[in-house]
């Protein structure tokens, strides 16, 4: 991949392949510098290297130009959407990175649930030592993880199956899906990744000092989860990617242009009512549910849509709605579009969740319905009570939780962990 | 340390020397077994070991008889007050541990701050690549570090001339003090050790694929941190530790008795009353903070004290309250024991900032400590809205900052990362 400059024009990035090293003894051609990259966090069984080209000439005729071409004269062609078309194979890499990212939180979750079932200490009221897992804070650190491990399970499907349709579709010339799934398996990656790399971490923190030795397994997976977190599109940038689409869904709203039907939420007037009903702010306007009316998905959905809702309003009418250029009112609002971009994926993510356990119903017994229907609410409700949550605060701070409905919130998830 | 057994009685672990080698070749006595117990995370360089005895035989002359005894009878007689003594070395150990956990933090921080004014990414409008500190986002993420690691540095200090005190106020009998000094530093080996690991591995993030790279010396910083947040004293273990004193300090409110000087805010009546007056769920009563008012240190800590004596005396409530046995109340209450703890600590910590500015004011020179006050009020305000702040919701869910001061807030920090 290199940029393709023809004369004073800069084509941007393109791909071409360049022969690295003389065939009879395989050290490098003429201008031409190789090396490793060096010792890294993980993955090093993988060599990555480097290359450098100083006044290296390369025939025209090694250019790939399925997408693009350059005639002998000079003249550059390009195949329209050419980016969107190149931007395909990244997104099948970050949708294989969201699935691994899923097997590492899975697998860490499981050595430090069962290390906490074996691993003893302090005495219950008839002096036999009790396993660590009999404390509330291991349990209500494992047990989340479990949850959200399959929260990001159920994502990852949703997001293959999503990639796979948009393929088919592309085959068929039709590329009007793709900006969607560019949004879905950016934000997806970050999510996955970003969770996966904490709650690996915390896995490996809850097995204490048998958790930093290497044989226990949970070192070699926390840097290597820290690798998916880090490489495929740093995560803060792929967030703000999600919220550059996120303005343009809410910017066709305003232009009466009909959106993909996952984010049609953003079209509808009734989450904007329930909005506007919470957002005065006194205390009587606020949702009425309490107690085990958390319980329920719809109104954990419910909770979730609104607030993504919300903050991507707000956050689209602050950018929008700047007198400074659109480059620097980005900027100036960077963090809201992050909080906003995580509220729509941490949305979209439960109601996969909720979409996979009706598809289930029926094809599984139904004790193990019941538990995934306990993992779904904790989940749902443990990712706003949850110290890890990002932005957290941002489900009550506007009034849309009252005070007695967060305690009846964390009751509930203090119930689910029994 | 091993455990002494005297007929029937089991006195608990004491101080043992034991011949582990014939003097001849070095190999193991008969029934000891002597091996490394392999790779870990950091710390390589450092050769841990285990020892196992099977039915060896110590003599009666070889064990430490500072503080306990055994008579040739079998008489077994021990100073009183001996396990709060042999506390104390364990405490150097946590005072340690947290001066080590700033110096990662600020290293790491260091690191990727320079990184970032000279890795480029992105065009400014003049077509000038532009460094990735320019980003709002990589910005919120490095000076809120920096701010922590500042915060941390005099707490560590404070911690440190605590210690030094109550160690000479032991040479001369006095033990009082000692109680107060176990929750300081364990309490502040949990928080420092704990923020340092988090912050540590986001600043490794905000280098991208660099900082995955060994050569950058963060993956190494990274390891490290993780191991101070997981030996001497796993850190939901100390945090439990703390709560334990805490709830012991409110009961001394209760009964009349005097506090330490420190905790004396437990039973200020003035925290109670504007407790109870913005209890009240109404938006109204909330306080009447506004804008810039929250840069003001003392309006920010006054947020800080409320939100720990809230949070204390809540859960006291509840572990005192129960109908439960005191062991299943306080497994029970074990998540909102965490919250009141860390809310305590992080008032500390910032009362402890407040107090080295004042007592810096003079000594350093106007520009520098405008710019230590602006670092003060970032980490006491960026505390409040940073999604990594552990239950950052108790902030602001019973009311007591309403959403608009919490955007005030948002816009405060938002300043200050000018």
């Amino acid at each position: 991949m290199a940029r393709l400059l023809v004369g004073p024009r800069d084509h941007g990035p393109h791909l071409f392949i360049v022969q690295l090293r003389f065939l009879v003894d395989g050290k490098p051609l003429p201008g031409i510098k190789l090396g490793d990259i060096g010792l890294k966090m993980a993955y090093n069984g993988v060599d990555n290297d480097f290359a450098t080209f100083t006044h290296v000439r390369i025939p025209r005729s090694n250019m790939l130009t399925k997408y693009a071409m350059v005639a002998p004269d000079g003249t550059y062609t390009a195949v329209p959407n050419n980016i969107v078309l190149t931007h395909s194979t990244m997104l099948l890499g970050r949708d294989i990175i969201a699935r691994v990212a899923v097997s590492q939180l899975a697998q860490a979750t499981t050595v430090a649930t069962r290390y906490s079932t074996v691993r003893e200490q302090g005495y219950g009221p008839d002096g036999i030592e009790l396993p660590i897992i009999h404390y509330k804070h291991q349990q209500s650190r494992l047990l989340t993880l479990v949850a959200k491990s399959y929260a990001m399970l159920f994502a990852a499907k949703h997001c293959s199956a999503v990639y796979k349709r948009a393929m088919k579709q592309r085959e068929q010339g039709d590329l009007s899906v793709l900006p969607y799934v560019h949004c879905l398996t950016a934000g997806l990656k970050a999510w996955s990744t970003g969770e996966a790399a904490d709650g690996v971490e915390d896995a490996r923190k809850c097995c204490g000092g048998h958790g930093f030795l290497v044989i226990s397994g949970l070192p070699d997976i926390v840097a290597s989860s820290a690798g998916m977190a880090t490489f495929k599109g740093e995560n803060y940038v792929l967030w703000l990617q999600v919220g550059r689409y996120l303005l343009k869904c809410v910017d066709s709203v305003v232009q009466g242009k009909k959106l993909h039907h996952e984010m049609a939420y953003l079209a509808d007037e009734t989450a904007h009512l329930k909005h506007g009903r919470v957002a005065g702010s006194s205390a009587q306007q606020t949702g009425e549910e309490q107690g085990t009316d958390f319980l329920q998905r719809d109104v954990q959905l419910e909770v979730y849509r609104c607030r993504a809702y919300r903050l991507i309003q707000a956050v689209h009418g602050k950018v929008r709605g700047s007198k400074k250029t659109p480059e620097e009112a980005w900027n100036e609002h960077m963090l809201p579009i992050i909080t906003a971009s995580r509220a729509h994926v941490e949305y979209t993510v439960l109601r996969t969740f909720n979409t996979h356990l009706s598809n289930l119903k029926g094809s599984i017994s139904a004790p193990l319905e019941l538990l995934l229907e306990k993992l779904c609410s904790l989940f749902a409700l443990s990712s706003i009570t949850n110290s890890c949550t990002v932005d957290a605060t941002s489900f009550i701070e506007d009034g849309y939780l009252s005070s007695l409905q967060m305690s009846s919130i964390r009751e509930s998830v203090n119930g689910l962990l029994k």
